[in-house]
C-alpha cells in the first residue's frame, strides 16, 4: 500500500480481553506480540537480528516511528527496502503486519554517542523520545496484542529465542542487560562492555537527591556530576551466571524491554516531564509501580547494542 | 464478526503523521474521529442522540469497554441489538467501525448516583474508572485518529453538530457545560441544574490543600467537607450568554470531552493515582497541562446527563 492508503475494518468487532491471555508459554498459547522500534538509524544488523528471532512470525506485528528529514527519510528508505524482501507473498517467514510512522518534527541534532550522552542534552533528547514512544505505542497497540516489545534500532544482536525467553518468567516487565561488543587493545582482542545504565535498583542517597531537587529536575545515571550510588544491573553481569536470574529493578532502560501489553493498557506511557523525578523508560517504571506493577531485569541474559 | 474474529490488515502500512490533519474544519478536511464509551448501563437515549450526530458517520469510529458480571453482560446486549440495526449494510448512515471490548474485572459495586458520588468512595471508583478509560484509549486510537470524543453513555442529548461545534474552537481539550433536566417542584415545570464540577479552574486554597496533603490523598470537588474554593464551570453558565464563549479550565470531566489526537499521542492518560492530587479525568486536564496542551470549556454550550 502507498501512503495514506487504508483498510477498511469489518463494521463491529467485539473482543473479550480474558480471551487475550499474557502467559509465561506466549507460543503454546498462540500470543500477539508488538515489536515497537523508535527508529533515528537504520541499521542493516538490526534487521538481521530481527528476522532470525525464532518466536513465529505470523503473531508479531513490528511498529515504527522513524523523525522528519534527511536522516529520517534515509532510515525509512533502508527500512522499506529490507522490508518489500522479508514481506514478499512467498516469504512464508513474513511479519503478520508493519506500521511504519513519519513524526511531523525534527529530533534534536545531537548524534555522536558523546554528544548525545552529555548530561546537559539529556533532558532535552529524553523528552522527545519520550513523546515518540508515547505516539508509536498509542497509535499500534491493539486489543489482541498480549506483548510490547520495545528495541531500539541499533540492537545488532540478541538470541534468536529473544521474545520466549524474557516472556518465560512472566513479569510484567523485564528487562535484559545492554551490553556492547568493542576491541578491547589491551586483550588485543573482541571484549564485551556495559552500555545501558538505565536499569537499576533505587538507593537511599537517589531518594534523597530527588527529595532535594526542585520540580522540574531529573535525576540521570551514569554521570559523574550526580553520584546516584544506585545498583546498575550493568555491573551485576556475571559471566558465569545462571541467565535465568531475576532481580527486581526500579528504573528500566528501553534498549530491549518486554511489556505486558496490560500494563501499557492500564495506562503506563513514558513521561516526557519528571515523575518522581525520572522521565522516559526510567520514570515509565515508576509509573508503572504506581499501577501496580513491578519491573524485573536477567543481570546474566545478554543484547548487544551497536559500536559506532 | 463473532467474539475473538480478528481481520487481517496488509502486511505494511505507511502513515505520513503530518497528512493526518487536526483543525477547525474536520468535516472540510475530512477528519476521523473516535468516539470512546465506558459503559456500565446502556441508554436508549445515549444511542438515539448518538445516531442523530451530524458529523459524517462515516469519518467516526466507536470504542466502548464494558465491563465483566450481569450488568456488563445486559448492556452488551442492549447495545449490540441497536448496533445491529444502526451497522445493516443497507444504512448509508453507519458508522465506519465499532469496537467492544470487555474488561476481565468488575465494578466497584456502588450503582446509585447517591452511593457513587460519596467522598469515601471516589477514589477507588474513579481509579477504576481511570484504568478503564486508559485500557479502551491504548486499544483502539489508530494512526489515522485526529480526534477522540469521550462520551459517557448517560448522556442522553447533545446538539447534533457537538463534534463540529466543538472542533470549530480549534483546542487541544474542550469541554461543554454538562447539565441535567429536571422536574422543579417550584416552578411546577422542568428545569435545568449543573450535574458535572469536574471542570474548574483553579483556586490559591486548593492549591494550599494539594501542598498540605500527602502523596496517596486526592483533592475533589463538589463536596462540602473539602471546599476549594475553585472556579466551577458548572456555575459560570448563562442561559442568555454566547454559546461560543470559550475559558480556560485547570481540571475537565470527562462526560463529553473532545480531545486533540496528538495529546493522547503525546502520553495523556488517566492517571489511577494521584497526579498532583488529582485522578481520572481532573488529572488528565493536569497531564496534559506538563505536556504542553491547554485545557478549555465552553460554559454556554450544553450537554445533557440522564437523570435516574
Ligand atoms: N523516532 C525517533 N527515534 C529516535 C529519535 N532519537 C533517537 N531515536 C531512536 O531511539 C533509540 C534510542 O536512541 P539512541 O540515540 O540510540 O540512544 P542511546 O543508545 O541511549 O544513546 C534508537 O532506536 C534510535 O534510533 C527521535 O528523535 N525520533
Ligand atoms: N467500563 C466501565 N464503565 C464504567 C464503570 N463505571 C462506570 N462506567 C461508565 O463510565 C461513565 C461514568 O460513570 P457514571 O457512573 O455515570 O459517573 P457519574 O455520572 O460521574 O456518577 C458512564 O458512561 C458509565 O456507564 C466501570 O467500572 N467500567
Ligand atoms: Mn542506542
Ligand atoms: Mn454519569
Amino acid at each position: 500500500l502507498g501512503d495514506g492508503d487504508v483498510f477498511t475494518p469489518p463494521p463491529v468487532v467485539h473482543y473479550h480481553m480474558n480471551n487475550v491471555t499474557i502467559t509465561d508459554d506466549p507460543i503454546g498459547n498462540s500470543e500477539s506480540v508488538l515489536i515497537l522500534t523508535p527508529l533515528a538509524r537504520f541499521y542493516e544488523g538490526y534487521w538481521d537480528n530481527l528476522v532470525k528471532l525464532s518466536y513465529p512470525h505470523d503473531l508479531i506485528s513490528l511498529g515504527f516511528i522513524i523523525p522528519k528529514g534527511r536522516e529520517g527519510n534515509l532510515a525509512t528508505q533502508l527500512l522499506q527496502e529490507r522490508i518489500s524482501k522479508t514481506q514478499a507473498p512467498t516469504n512464508k517467514n513474513r511479519f503478520a503486519s508493519i506500521t511504519i510512522l513519519r513524526q511531523d518534527n525534527e529530533p534534536p541534532v545531537l548524534q555522536s554517542e558523546h554528544e548525545r550522552h552529555a548530561l546537559a542534552a539529556q533532558k532535552e533528547r529524553r523528552a522527545a523520545m519520550s513523546r515518540a514512544r508515547n505516539s508509536l505505542l498509542f497509535t499500534t497497540l491493539g486489543p489482541t496484542t498480549s506483548w510490547v516489545l520495545w528495541l531500539d534500532s541499533d540492537i545488532v544482536e540478541t538470541p534468536p529465542s529473544l521474545i520466549q525467553d524474557l516472556a518465560s518468567h512472566d513479569k510484567a516487565i523485564i528487562v535484559p542487560n545492554c551490553f556492547q561488543r568493542y576491541y578491547n587493545k589491551d586483550k588485543d582482542g573482541m571484549d564485551v562492555r556495559p552500555y545501558d545504565f538505565n536499569s537499576w535498583q533505587d538507593s537511599p542517597t537517589a531518594r534523597g537527591l530527588g527529595e532535594k531537587m526542585g520540580p522540574e529536575e531529573i535525576l540521570l545515571e551514569g554521570y559523574a556530576e550526580m553520584a546516584t550510588y544506585r545498583s546498575l544491573m550493568a555491573y551485576m553481569a556475571d559471566a558465569n551466571g545462571d541467565s535465568r536470574r531475576v532481580i527486581n529493578l526500579d528504573g528500566v532502560g528501553g534498549t530491549a524491554l518486554l511489556v505486558k501489553a496490560d500494563v501499557h493498557r492500564d495506562g503506563a506511557m513514558f513521561p516526557p516531564f519528571p515523575f518522581y523525578h525520572l522521565i522516559e523508560t526510567e520514570g515509565f517504571a515508576k509509573m508503572a509501580q504506581r499501577l501496580g506493577w513491578q519491573a524485573s531485569g536477567l543481570p546474566n541474559y545478554y543484547v548487544y547494542h551497536y559500536n559506532e
